[in-house]
């Protein structure tokens, strides 16, 4: 084996190459292969295939999901050449006997030795279990299962990113921190200064620990949406994606306490049509493209991983009147408190696994802030999207846009500033929040939400 | 006036352009202008001037800095058609005399009025000071001065996202929530739920009402870098963007107790110099790309804006100790705790207003995890970079990657996965934070970091 590849070949070359600037990475290197090019790669060795005269590691640097398989003549190796080592290998690249790209090590720098039996939770060429693995939440990114995960998840930010730069929506940074806990979005955190001195020294009369700092009682937001309305009503459609917070004691595969939300308002919206549309562009735009960007990726997270049948159908609408009759026929009974989760995934079932809006909600069901239909004041212009793999991922409405009826619907004195926005050159706006984390889990087929993102938080878990 | 204009002849076209699907912003209609063409515009009304036969109104839709002027009828309008009232007008777009580009209106529908009388802070052809505007939070995008900052914040994030997509660092979201409370970077909130419920439905024994719920204490972050170096152990270079937070007691103009930071983390790094080449790289690419797609708005921010003076220049680099003498030779005396922001500023203008990366520190005044400089364990490899305006807008340094040295510092065992993650597979790697906020009132010239933010939130103020 040793014979037919060519070692040894760099003495003079590694100098010249000491002087290139810029280290290629190894997505560069596999798609863009310079055979016969002196080529340095660092990275972790993924596994190690021990011969008689040759080692052959498969390393990757986190770039991508493949691996570049280096040749490594044995007298090279130390001890600490190891699986989950950190290397530096310098090397001729080229093709193996079978024709895959590879690497001829020329000089083998280990910079981090890693020794499994000092603790290392993983080894090589085994699968681990979710479960397992996300007890080191640390370390995980050196899974093959997560680093795809956190890829797809930087493709998809991005994505979502150009497709509204695309149609001029503006970006605005929500608050996190905010005095508004009556959005009807379930239980929120608070937050307080963590010293005692600081809340000393700014101690005034009539006021508890929890209001000193801000002067109110301050909490973690639940939705940027207010917010984006306030800007939307000066600057037209905008859009926001950040971390948004539920204090819920549940830890069911679909919810985590901290989470990223994408939520975006359109001005001038007057048509529930209008949201849906967008919706459904955004949904297939992003899906397209990250399937273009990652389908490797894609495959190592789900191995069955097949197009869905509905990137190429136009999503289904049924009102919530339809969907309560599937769901009788079904023998499924509803309760007063709306379609629960084996309900949302059954009405998907019906509709042949394709998407579908669920609009017209009852009036009792929905927030404050949406808008009724006309011709009927028990229902309002909500709309959900329920999709396979996790029932609802998009939530969103026609919002209230006339001043004295949200004036009787305003739960608290608090939101006046909100009332107020349909004081002074009102413009009738519609907008939706869609989880972030549930779509990871729609497109990639990922049955638990905490495995979407890099540090899951959720009760009893906030480790680090 | 109304003899060399053409209205009138919309009776017939009006109903073909309903039919029109997409509504052309007003960024479009005036950098792209179709004379001739029916177009409809929808935004608020930021000035009337009414003459005998016509009235001229500027329209701003948000989309950018400039307005369109919309000569209307007299017959057209109404009461409601006032400053602030928001408008759908649809007319031919056509040149004034004058050869500016203005819409000819004949329809003009008032979708909401604004009564300045009754309570609308703002006045036409009025510049209120920020301190006026910013009680109005929620109103103050309407403004001039804040909707060009706003439109500047996401462009400026925008090219971030690109200098980095450019590069291949992995975009990664670091969590909000922590049970890090011992970074050294100031004073941390604590976060808890809300609900008694929750809590008591929650409570075990042993543990109080703050750890409750997570199992432990748990903080807003102070900095996502920790995290990112954990995730950078396995996939290379990584950058967050988001929201950290600080519950000091401060007020000034350059503080907020929720602001957004960029975080990068480099992979392989071992030497300051590849992170001040990433760092100036990013400071002059945004600079002059938000320059090239918003000039008109940097314009309106600072009537006195210019090119600043270091745009084409190298930035300088100056050690610790240079810095104190050139400080010592202005009569300026440095205390123990390190160069204040009067200082920062004057050693800026020494080096003639070009940013000044100060480097070498002394160990006692920076982080745990900051690598000492080689032949000398006084002091670390950490950077600040000094710049006109606000003094400090990035820290950074390479990162303490030795396992053994590191075991010695780390302030706390809740730190464990930190200093675990040299244990395995090791890499040398550096980093910076850059303070966006700080960065906006540099490129624009703000005076005051509460106005480089829609909602900013600092000491007694987080009412919405």
């Amino acid at each position: 084996m040793l014979g037919s590849r060519c070692f040894g070949y760099l003495r003079m070359a590694d100098k010249k190459f000491e002087s290139l600037k810029r280290l290629s990475n190894l997505t560069t290197v596999l798609e863009n292969p310079k055979i016969g090019e002196v080529t340095e790669v660092k990275g972790w060795v993924k596994n190690l295939r021990v011969q008689k005269e040759l080692i052959f590691a498969d390393v990757s640097d986190g770039s991508c999901g493949k691996k570049l398989q280096v040749v490594i003549p044995k007298h090279l190796t130390s001890d600490a050449l190891s699986y989950g080592s950190s290397v530096r290998i310098v090397g001729l690249l080229s093709k193996s006997p079978r024709g895959q790209i590879e690497l001829l090590a020329d000089t083998v720098n280990v910079l981090g030795s890693c020794i499994v039996s000092e603790g290392y939770p993983f080894q090589p060429r085994k699968t681990h279990p979710p479960e397992y693995v996300r007890q080191y939440l640390h370390l995980r990114s050196r899974t093959n299962y997560i680093s795809s995960i956190l890829r797809v998840r930087n493709a998809l930010t991005m994505h979502i990113y150009d497709f509204f730069r695309s149609r001029n929506y503006l970006n605005v940074h929500t608050p996190i921190l905010t005095s508004n806990d009556c959005e009807g979005a379930g239980e929120v955190f608070k937050v307080q200064p963590d010293s005692d001195e600081t809340v000393k020294a700014m101690m005034q009369e009539g006021k508890d620990r929890d209001s000193v700092y801000f002067g109110s009682n301050t909490f973690l937001t639940v939705s940027g949406q207010l917010h984006l309305e306030a800007v939307c009503r000066g600057m037209g459609n905008v859009y926001t994606l950040g971390p948004t917070f539920r204090a819920e004691n549940s830890r069911s595969r679909l919810h985590l306490s901290e989470f990223y939300m994408l939520e975006a308002e359109l001005a001038f919206c007057d048509r529930l049509e209008q949201l849906q549309e967008v919706i459904e562009d955004l949904f297939k735009y992003v899906f397209v493209k990250t399937r273009d960007t990652n389908e490797g990726d894609m495959w190592i997270i789900d191995k069955e991983n097949e197009v869905p049948s509905w990137s190429d159908k136009k999503f289904i609408t049924i009102t919530y009147e339809e969907a309560i009759n599937i769901l009788m026929k079904k023998g499924l009974n509803v309760s007063d408190e709306g379609i629960n989760k084996e309900q949302e995934l059954a009405i998907v079932d019906h509709c042949g696994k394709v998407p579908v809006f669920v609009v017209r909600w009852p009036k009792e069901l929905k927030s404050f802030y949406m808008k009724e239909c006309q011709h009927d004041n028990t229902k309002v212009d909500a709309l959900d999207l329920l999709t396979p793999v996790t029932g609802e991922v998009v939530g969103g409405s026609l919002r209230e846009d006339d001043y004295q009826n949200l004036k009787v619907k305003i739960p608290s004195e608090r939101l006046n500033w909100y009332l107020e926005l349909r004081k002074y050159g009102n413009i009738p706006t519609g907008g939706f929040g869609l989880g972030l984390e549930r779509l990871m889990q729609v497109m990639c087929n990922i049955s638990n939400i905490k495995d979407t993102l890099p540090f899951p938080r959720w009760p009893h878990n906030c480790d680090m």
